[in-house]
C-alpha cells in the first residue's frame, strides 16, 4: 500500500466522513453505510428542485464536494469507479426531494444510467416528480453515439444549481440542463495513468509519450502521441474542441485530473489564455481540480458557448471550497518597476583619517588571507580568506569613489561596495551590517552605536547571536568596548575569536553541518578577521 | 520532460502569467521579468500595512496564491526552490509599502533570510518602514536552533492579513506575527519524493517506507519508518505535535505537500477528526493544498492554539480560491435512511386472462432459451436465453403473488421481480420498462399507451433508439401495431427483429464493441425474443 488510506474496503465511508467532519456541519450524510453512500445539505427544506448526482468515487472532489447551496443538493456515492446502487440513488431521492421533485444529473455510463434510472422509476411510483439528465460531454471518441460523461458535468452542477437556489421549477431546471449538455464538449489528455487503490497501476505511457482522449477511469485514450511539451499539449486539446470554439464566446473549465502540481495547471492557464486557438474562450472555471481520476497526471479542458442565459448562473458564488469560480481571462496588468533598484551614487568626498583607516583595514584583511583560508578548509570550502582579500583590494579602489566625509552616505556605500565584490552570503551580511549602520547614523547615532546597530541586525535576520561561532563572537565584545579605545576592543575581540574555538559545533550557516567536535580548537574563521582587524588598528594607535 | 512545462527557464514566469491571466484582474506584477517576479494587488491603495512574503517556487499556492484583500499584498517569486534575488525583494517593497510600512514575512532558510534582509535594508535607506519577521515552524529537527520554515506560514498570512485589512500599524501587526511564530508547530511526512523539473526524481524513499519529518525542498526527513497505513501516519504525526496540542483548543492545517489524492487527504482528515491525540484540536484549515513541494506525494500538519486573539482573524472570509476557510471539526450528523426503500409487497388479486396470458409469454420464452443464447454468443456472452428462461420459470412460480386484477400494480410489480430475479443491466432495464409502464396506469393511460410510455422511458435511460440493434426494434413497431391486432404486431415485431441482421454494427451495450460487420446476418437476440413472443401470443388468437 503506497496510498494514505487504510484498506479499499473503508477507503471511500472514510474519505467522506472525513468531508462531512471538515465542511462546518453543513453536510450530513444518510445513515446508510456501507452500502448507501449519499451526502446531503444539512440547509435543506425542500422547498426548492432537488440536484441530485453521484456515480462511483475516485473524482474527488466531484460530487460530494459540489452539494451545498447553488449547486447540489445531495450526492450518491459508489465505491472507486464503481456505480452506486438502485437502493443508494432511491435513498437520495426520497430524503431530499419534496413537492417540486428532483433533477438526476448522472454521467453517461451504463451502470450510472441504469441504477439511477431504476431508482427515478421506483421514486416515480411514490409520486415523487422525478426527471433524469445524461451528460455526455466527451469528445474523444467522435464516432460512438454514446460519449462518456466527464468534467463538463461541472457546468450543468453550476448552472442548474443557480437556478434550483432562485426558485425555478423542474421543467425549467431540467430544460436548462438539457441544453447546457447538448452544448458542453470536453477532452482529457494525461502522461501517465492513475493508481487504483489495491490494484497495480498500469504501465501503459512510455515516458515521452502522452495519452490523448481518455477518459476518468483509467481507461486507455484515444491515441499516444510524443508529448513536446505544455503548448503543444494544449495546442492538440484545442484542436480537438475547435468545433465549439468556433461558435463564439466560451467558457472553459480546466480540470486537474489528479496529481499534476499546480505549477503546471498554471502554464497549461497561460497556454490556454494566449493560444490563438482560445481566442473566443473569454472565462476560465480553474485551473483546480474538480473532476479528478485519483492521481492521473494530466488535465482535461471542457468548453460551453457562454452567453445571456448561463454568465449569471456561472458567476453566482457559491461557498464551497471545491468550486474555484468562474473568471475572466485576461491578458496580465503590467505594473511598472518601481524607482531606487539602481543604488543611488554616492557623492564623493575626501577625509584623511578615515581614508587611512578603510586603507589600513584592507591592508590587515589581505595580509590575512592564508591563515583565514585554513581555518575555513575546516568547516566549509576553504575561501573566507580568497573573499575577504577581494573585497579588500576592491574596496582599495573605490576609496576615491566614497563619500569618505559623511559617515551615514559612506556606511551605506561601503555595503552597497561589499553586496557586489564580495558575492555569497558573508556579502549580503555585510552589507547589511553597514546598511543598517548608515541607517543609524542617519537617525542621529554616533559611530559606535551605528555599528552596534548594525550587529542587532544581521544577529536578527541572519539568526546567529554570541555563542553560535560566527564572526558576532568577535565584534560584538569588540565594539561594545569601543568606547574604551582600541585596545581593550582587540583585546576583547581577541578573546570572542578564542572562545571559537572551544565551541564543538555551529549553530548557524555551513559550519552547522560539521559533526560535532571536528571543529574543536580551531577559531571560526569570521570572527578571526574581526580579531586581525582589531588587533592590527590597536597597533597603529 | 514528463511535466506539463515548456521549458525549465520559462516555467515560473509562465506559471505565474497563468495566476494573473485567470485572477480576473485581481493581480498584477511588476515589469521585471525575469528576474524580478514580484505578484501584487490591484485594489492596493497602500494606506494600510503592506503584508509581503515570498521565497522560492514550487509551493503553489504559496505564496502568490494568497495574494488578495486579507492576505498579502506582495508576493516575491524565486526560481524553483531558490530565494529571490535582493533586488526582486526590493522592488516588492518600494511598489506596495506607504506611510504605513510593511512587514516581511520570510520562511527559515539562509537565503530567503539575507535576500529580504538586505533588501529591507536598503529599502529603509530610502526612509521606508520595514519590519521583517521569520517563520520557523517545522519541529522536524528539535536540536536545530534555526527550524524551517514550512506550512504554518499560512497562519502568519492570514491573521496578520486580517489585521492589516482591519487598519492595524505596523508594530501591531509585527507583534502579532511575532506571537503567532512563536506558537505554530509544524510537520510533515511522505511516501515519495519530489520531482525537479529538469532534474531526475530522486529514488530515496522505498515501497511500503514513509519518511517524517522533511523538508519542502525535497530535504531527507528525519526519520524513515515503516508505513502501515493512514491512521498510523497520522497518528505518528500528532505524536510529534503533542507538546502543542496538550496546551489547548488548537487550530490545524492540513496540508497537501502535492500529488496525494483528494480522497487520501480526506481519509487523513478523517484520522485527525476521530484521533484521540487530536481531541484538542476544535478547527481546521483544509485538507487542501496550501505549501506543496512540487508533486510530493505527502502532507504536513501544522497547529496553533486558538484562542480570542486570532479565532477572529483566522475566520474573516477571504475570496481567495486558494484559501479554504477555516471549518469546526465536528463529528459527521447522520440522517435517517428514507422510508421506501423496500418495495412494498403488492396485495395478491386474480384475473384469468391475464394469467393465462403471462403464463404463455413465459412458456414462450423458455421455448427459445437455446436459440436466443445461439444469437447472443455472436455479440456477448451467450445468456441471454439462459436469463430470460431463468426470470420465466421464476415468474411462473409468482403468478399467485401478484396483483393480476390491477394494471398498474401488475406493471409495478413484474418491474420489481425482473429486476430481482434477472439480474444485470437486462433486469434493470426491464424493471424500468414496466415500471414505467406502471406510472403511466396509473396515470390513466391504457395498456399500450403505457407500454409505450415504458419503451420512451427504457430510450430515454438507456440510450437506445431504433436502428441501434437492440430489442427496441422489434418491440416499439409491436407496440403501435397493438391496436390493429396481434398479427399485425407479431408481423411488425418479426419485421423489426429480422432488420437488426442487417445492422453492421450495435450503437450501445458490450454489442456496440464487436467489430463491423460481424454481426451482419444474425438477428440480435432481444429483439429476436421480442419477436418470437408476439409471433407466440399472435398464434393464441
Amino acid at each position: 500500500m503506497n496510498q494514505f488510506i487504510n484498506a479499499k474496503e473503508t477507503l471511500v465511508t472514510e474519505a467522506l466522513n472525513g468531508l462531512l467532519e471538515t465542511s462546518n456541519g453543513a453536510l450530513t450524510r444518510l445513515d446508510g453505510y456501507p452500502h448507501i453512500k449519499v451526502i446531503c445539505r444539512t440547509d435543506w427544506d425542500k422547498s426548492k428542485v432537488a440536484l441530485i448526482s453521484g456515480g462511483g468515487s475516485g473524482h474527488e472532489p466531484a460530487h460530494a464536494g459540489f452539494v451545498g447551496a447553488g449547486m447540489l443538493t445531495a450526492a450518491v456515492c459508489g465505491e472507486i469507479f464503481a456505480s452506486p446502487s438502485v437502493d443508494a440513488v432511491l435513498a437520495g431521492i426520497l430524503a431530499v426531494t419534496g413537492d417540486a421533485g428532483c433533477l438526476l444529473i448522472v454521467k453517461n455510463y451504463t451502470g450510472d444510467r441504469l441504477n439511477f434510472g431504476l431508482a427515478a422509476e421506483r421514486a416515480r411510483a411514490f409520486g415523487v416528480k422525478v426527471e433524469m439528465v445524461v451528460v455526455d460531454d466527451d469528445i474523444a471518441l467522435p464516432h460512438l453515439p454514446q460519449p462518456r460523461g466527464v468534467a463538463g458535468t461541472l457546468f450543468v452542477h453550476k448552472i442548474t444549481g443557480a437556478l434550483a437556489e432562485g426558485g425555478a421549477g423542474l421543467d425549467a431546471v431540467t430544460k436548462a440542463a438539457k441544453k447546457v449538455i447538448a452544448n458542453i464538449s470536453s477532452i482529457g489528455t494525461s502522461l501517465d495513468t492513475c493508481t487504483v487503490p489495491g490494484s497495480t497501476k498500469e504501465d501503459r505511457i512510455a515516458p515521452g509519450m502522452a495519452e490523448l482522449g481518455l477518459g476518468i477511469h483509467g481507461e486507455a485514450g484515444v491515441e499516444q502521441v510524443v508529448f513536446e511539451g505544455a503548448t503543444k499539449a494544449m495546442d492538440l486539446v484545442l484542436e480537438k474542441l475547435s468545433p465549439t470554439l468556433e461558435r463564439g464566446a466560451c467558457v472553459a473549465i480546466l480540470n486537474n485530473l489528479g496529481s499534476t502540481t499546480p505549477l503546471e495547471m498554471s502554464v497549461l492557464a497561460h497556454e490556454l489564455a494566449t493560444s490563438e486557438k482560445a481566442k473566443n474562450i473569454s472565462h476560465i472555471v480553474g485551473p483546480a481540480p474538480l473532476m479528478t481520476s485519483l492521481d492521473m497526471h494530466g488535465f482535461s479542458l471542457s468548453v460551453l458557448p457562454i452567453d445571456g442565459s448561463n454568465a449569471a448562473h456561472l458567476e453566482m458564488a457559491v461557498d464551497l471550497p471545491a468550486w474555484p469560480g468562474m473568471n475572466k481571462l485576461c491578458l496580465p496588468p503590467v505594473h511598472p518597476l518601481p524607482d531606487g533598484l539602481s543604488p543611488i551614487k554616492p557623492i564623493p568626498s575626501d577625509n584623511a583619517v578615515t581614508r587611512a583607516l578603510m586603507d589600513k583595514c584592507c591592508d590587515i584583511l589581505i595580509a590575512a588571507e592564508t591563515d583565514l583560508n585554513e581555518l575555513d578548509a575546516k568547516s566549509g570550502d576553504g575561501d573566507t580568506g580568497s573573499t575577504l582579500t577581494t573585497a579588500a583590494v576592491a574596496m582599495k579602489l573605490s576609496l576615491d569613489k566614497l563619500p569618505l566625509a559623511d559617515s551615514t552616505q559612506l556606511f551605506r556605500a561601503v555595503g552597497d561596495e561589499l553586496s557586489q565584490t564580495m558575492g555569497g552570503s558573508s556579502g549580503v551580511i555585510l552589507a547589511i551590517f553597514f546598511g543598517a549602520a548608515g541607517d543609524a547614523c542617519a537617525s542621529g547615532k554616533p559611530v559606535v552605536k551605528a555599528l552596534l546597530a548594525g550587529l542587532e541586525r544581521i544577529s536578527q535576520v541572519g539568526g546567529a547571536k554570541k555563542g553560535d561561532r560566527t564572526m558576532i563572537d568577535a565584534l560584538e565584545p569588540a565594539l561594545r568596548a569601543l568606547p574604551e579605545g582600541l585596545d581593550v576592543a582587540a583585546k576583547n575581540a581577541r578573546e570572542g575569536a578564542a572562545g571559537t574555538a572551544r565551541m564543538g559545533r555551529a549553530k548557524v550557516g555551513r559550519a552547522s553541518y560539521v559533526p560535532e567536535g571536528n571543529l574543536l580548537g580551531y577559531n571560526d574563521p569570521g570572527a578571526e578577521a574581526v580579531a586581525r582587524l582589531f588587533e592590527g588598528l590597536a597597533k597603529l594607535n
